[in-house]
């Protein structure tokens, strides 16, 4: 009966994201998740990877068993 | 530090929802909250009233320390 | 990556309630379920059974995979 | 007719944690906290300050309006 809801820390984009504009980012994921809106939160690419930067959450939609997520990244974590 | 949730079990609409076709209805709540989506749940005009019909909602959105929902209105309550 | 949570809005014991008190009871269910504490909300044996009462969440525990809860049951639905 | 919470996503101890056995700490805080658990989190003494180490959540409880956590420290950040 209950409802299915995953709770996240962080995003994990697995190359997903669309940009949408200059630092905005916006993500589909399956299912129902609850992620911490307006606070700095880890973006990896992969839950094994490193942190790739730090974002902020914008926009949280929840229909048709998707979470959409729009994000500004506020800095990235250049690796080369 | 945290993100503030308020968990929502039913709908309170205090007469402030908007008809956005035949049965589908919108609504924006102060605050981050979570509801239970894709399932019946309550609809009452305040939370003392007695239920005024049983919905489901579609769709959440949080942005802006807003809440819109978007539900569909399944069986109403007549009272007269 | 994320922690899968089961968003509850009644009380489901399919029988496997056990008694403390005069009025309280203890249930023991599968995973982590978040439930309304403190707030009067309906308690039935199966999902599709009519209410069998009202009870209030006075503990909610996590661990080991299993949600423990705690109720006082505040009214009976007698149907005989 | 909501209930509050919070979603947190890691541990400020603000030095009020109590050493259960070698790893092994508790910490209550106020009001209703959803905490990952079963998950590596930070524990930091104060929002503000640095990371002081990663720990598990292994217990989560929730009673008369207090959050009561029981964790493991995994990791210490020595930073003498």
């Amino acid at each position: 009966m209950g409802m299915p809801i995953e709770l996240n820390t962080m995003i994990v984009t697995k190359g997903n994201e669309t940009r949408e504009e200059e630092n905005i980012f916006r993500l589909a994921k399956d299912g129902y998740r609850l992620y911490p809106i307006d606070i700095p939160i880890d973006v990896r690419k992969t839950i094994q990877s490193d942190t790739s930067g730090t974002a902020v959450i914008q926009k949280v939609e929840w229909t048709s068993e998707k979470t959409i997520i729009t994000y500004e990244l506020l800095s990235l974590n250049s690796t080369n």
